[in-house]
């Protein structure tokens, strides 16, 4: 029920440009399966190229977060976003890097904390203590 | 600008219900400091003892995640629900637990980039992936 | 700091078309007093109109939900949505109209439950029941 | 579709600690049937414990606001954040409560109206007025 | 899976205060496809009649911007309110309208910028420029 | 009341990483001004790289879409994730393209239209057309 097609394995080697980064995409992740986010916007080349070239460096470069944070965060933007794709994709992703059920329990928690203080501080409107500005 | 007044110490000290969640707080954190958030929820004191209760267990009983990990989920869901005032706690409380610059530039990209593809795939509707459903 | 600029009651009074709802307003709500919100929208003489049309019958015409109710809804809308003038605007008026600090205190309650589990039941993607679908 | 399995009620009433939340539930809402949410919950069965203790104090104790009062808000706050199955479990809800069709239709017509003018008053960037604020 | 149920031609033709606006809406769209939206809205006229009413001055009258921006404007709005009905109407409005596949992987590009930039610029709390206020 | 410092002209002048992408935005942008948003990202130079180098492609590169179409559609998104900071810059940057009143009278209104009827149709749970649906 997407609002563009999903192309099919046959239609990406058919197109050079949107073959590239598909090829990039399974020999960075080490596995041949194309979901279908990417295979949605290999109805937009440029779109697909940046978006890929971004999540790249930033979910894949080495850095002073490891994997499993990186996907901790990402679906706890998700889920606020409410974007059912991205949270199933990045929880399977999550598990695929090892999240244990005690970290996924966890992780439940701190959202539904983190958004329970969110609507009591939106609500009451709280002012920001001067010790947590940056001057 | 709060939409309640903000309760001062002398108010605090006052109100035996309310005194003994500040104590407690201030004995769990290791720190006389009281934010404006607690100084808020002080006029609901059934609220702030349910609040506390539960942040307590989620952020700082022994789990899975170390604290740092914790916070850095803490300001994912801040900042995409715009609580501008947990984005100044959380931020503050995440420096306070160690967290580098390098691990802050990290976590805004992955913010940034969440934001972005929940945008695109919430855009064309992707349809999620059998491999990524639990059946 | 707005992005337009608010109207004073000199130029209110000088725009006939304007002036007609603003009038309107002062009557139906028995108070002189106009507030910020209606000062910027003054700028976009069709979108007043229409704005102010439809909040008249929504929040001022008889009907099932009494006055405090419908302010108790607005405000939980407008925390969610993170529409800081909303909040405060809105909590004002739900006192004018007689919310109880218990009353508030529930509240607060029930819009940080509900976000916590909202959070929870999108993160965990849980499927609709049955029961619960009108067919 | 969830990102974890639901529980059923054999493998319920073979784990004690979920059984007595299970349990509680039953006894509670005076009826046997058991919803999705708690299923997925039960794999986490802390944030279950937790979750079940919150909700049963916020919506289930005697309080300032009536039982259906307190369900017009939790729809509102679902219905923002876009959680579809928060949206029908409470509209159910609702509706088992006694709300009305002309209650929905005022319900509707507010969220709606309150949708809109956040989304004015954030794009006009309005300052709240001195009036509002509590000091 | 509505919440509530959708009218069917009968139903509709059945009642002289539903049928006027589906009426109006069939002549304004100049089309007899009437979507589930208005189906759904049926079983509360006040609100249909309003709403209508209201859309039909918004999208359809004469004015300043075009139609298909119109419609690039609306599925931005619901993209990032995350209603999926909406973002599957409104994109396929504006493909009735004229849009182009390189307008529409513009227009995904934007989305995802904004949404990137959106959360980069609220985790960072940056002060408006004084440039940017209108005094 | 960031939660970084903001670089003034000689800290930016005297790091060649930063200012190489200041001095870019400088030329492309066809003027001297630096707003807070890049004087904030400077403190993560590889974030600055990144936003810059998409945002100008996304913004600045010839497309389908005009320059002030791309403006209101950033207004949009902005919007309705509640930046209060991206509200106020990209409609000024807007005004600056060329909006004149007449068209912002008409963005606010679709704006509130489509935040209205997301509500309606999320709280319905409109189920979405076959005719919508791309196959």
């Amino acid at each position: 029920m997407a609002t563009t097609k999903l192309w099919t394995d046959e239609e990406i080697s058919a197109n050079p440009r949107v073959k590239a980064v598909i090829d990039d995409i399974r020999t960075t992740r080490k596995s041949d399966f194309i979901n279908n986010f990417w295979r949605a916007l290999a109805n937009q080349p440029a779109v697909l190229e940046r978006t890929w070239s971004n999540l790249k460096q930033v979910m894949f470069a080495p850095g002073a977060l490891d994997p499993l944070t990186r996907e901790l965060i990402y679906i706890a933007v998700s889920t606020i976003n409410g974007c059912e794709y991205c949270i199933h994709s990045h929880t399977a992703a999550a598990r695929a890097k090892g999240m244990s059920d005690e970290q996924y329990a966890e992780l439940l928690s701190i959202l539904g904390m983190a958004a329970e203080t969110n609507a009591l501080a939106n609500a009451l409107q709280v002012p920001v203590d001067l010790e947590f500005q940056v001057r």
